[in-house]
């Protein structure tokens, strides 16, 4: 099955929900600067859950571009990628004006965790697919990032009962270092016998 | 007439539709984890119109692999399509508090009844455009899986004044039939006289 | 400038405006058969707008196959196509709960001829720039069709004060005028001289 | 990296911000004329964000023509110009009933000049990435179109806790100055020398 379609309805989910998340945050009813207050904090977090979704494009982008064909456990595992990226927008509105108590905290930490479990299962199920050999196997490797980034979810999620800044602080850090497109598969790609798309 | 663009157009309305519903999901208003119990019931709801969704795009994907050219009957066949799987959020967010109301569950077997009859006239159309010896008329066949589906659905909508569960377990058990992609059509995909895209 | 863009973009927006417009069919409060109701009127105006905005990508499609090149000028007519039709759902939002009264009658109208008119100017932007000679210029014509739209939009406007239900009457007329493909351009694109795409 | 899906998801973000906006026209709930007259503002703000979206569409469109690669900084500084653009709705709908008020008009610059300097560093992103010599070097100059807008935006501004309507001219100032195509790149793609695509 050709990869393209995969691709364009992926990023035509991922782009919906990036922009239906801005609909959480509703103009102030005043006209006055202090009516902006309570937006702060739900711009923060629109702003988290933004290079949030921006990472997972970016790396399935990449992810994608090492991959000949897709079989239909791919098509289920991408499915359930893009459904657990949906929940992003109602985890960060339910965040956005609790950013202090534990359960929201934790709840935006289980839809990460899920949206990490899922790239891990798309990824593998297309490693798996390809073969060991393959330029894609070469290029998950022992994904040390994402195993570390669903570390870290789990420390967020049990953390926040008792310290729910530690855990803000936790997925803030896991954005920070996958800011940087995964190097592991620009080596891969720009290698003398890989072809690059 | 080309198909890539209809693919395309299809991708985007199927994307915006299956990301919409998620608005159905507001976040509480409270931040306790005892605010989290009504979502549970739409958060089912959301899945399972989740899992239609994604079955309606795997299928049509497959089955527009199969075809050359795509005719203007086809095209308001594939608008017909498009239209009843947009009418999926509504009934969602009728079915998400009533799951044991009798109406919003039958209504919400006319919606997948809509989407499954209008399925078949698209599968149809298309079959008719190409002829009985086509690949397209070969993979689709009989169409057991889609027959019976249509079955499941009018027994569901008849059952729902007496057995709204019951109904419900129709739905389930047609999704979960239809999880797996088509084999029909890989069959014949494979084929070593079948050229995939 | 490749039109391939052009038509991506284009057909994200209307596929999000054909989408977004079902938030308009907010699921009832209650879960009786009664409690759909005021539905009805809404589906029917929803079902409507579905039809219009299925007409205008179908031609559109129809339309940017028999062109070669988009000049700056035709991508803004196109923006302008755009907007009017994203205007649809407010129109629709207003017109479903309220059919027999005037003003939203004559306003849906509007919105149809701002379309229609929209649809002109691109078009014939595209034949200015192509030639009449062009393909695109013999396949327009004398757009008997796109101009009786025009003239049924404008009567339907001018009559909605006195009969609303008459004016409706005329939008339905000049759907199911319109539901057939284009024939005009379907006969350019088979002429052995003609490249379909 | 290829420059294709990013354009696709560009696009697909772009037209959903675009059309969401729309959400903001809700329907009055009486169905006079008269009730039609507080949308008028909303409306004026509608289109002008909407010819903002159009502009930013064509120069990202025109960009991306003169790009043979993408690198990861280049997809993270077309993140962050995305961010901004995402922004623009919830400023529209702030703005739309508080035209007069100096809080929301300057909130609607702080957003164009956002979008603006986003823009900015994608091109010069871009440019660093293909050498002073290259094709999208020539094209981008000295920028003074761009420039310009920026100072406009920071005026605006600036102005606006004393005369809000000024800045809001010299938001429509900007946006007419911008609605034709950028000239310089159309001034390299027709070159004898510059393959357009």
């Amino acid at each position: 099955m050709s990869r393209g379609r995969l691709e364009a309805f992926s990023d035509g989910v991922i782009a919906v929900v990036i922009t239906i998340m801005v609909l959480n945050l509703r103009a102030p009813v005043g006209a006055g600067l202090h009516d902006l207050r309570p937006l702060v904090p739900k711009l923060s977090v629109y702003a988290l859950s933004f290079v949030f979704l921006a990472i997972y494009w970016n790396n399935h982008h990449h992810l994608l571009q090492l991959v000949d064909h897709v079989s239909g456990a791919a098509l289920w595992a991408n499915a359930h990628l893009l459904f657990w990226l949906s929940l992003t927008p109602v985890a960060a509105e339910w965040l956005g004006p609790h950013l202090r108590n534990s359960t929201p905290v934790a709840v935006y930490g289980v839809v990460l965790l899920g949206s990490g479990v899922a790239f891990w299962i798309l990824a593998h199920s297309l490693v798996a697919a390809h073969g060991p050999d393959s330029r894609i196997a070469l290029a998950i490797g022992r994904d040390r990032k994402g195993n570390l980034s669903l570390v870290a979810y789990v420390l967020g999620i049990a953390i926040a009962p008792v310290l729910p800044a530690l855990s803000i602080a936790l997925y803030v850090a896991v954005a920070v270092a996958w800011f940087i497109p995964d190097r592991r598969v620009e080596r891969v790609l720009s290698r003398p016998d890989g072809t690059s798309e």
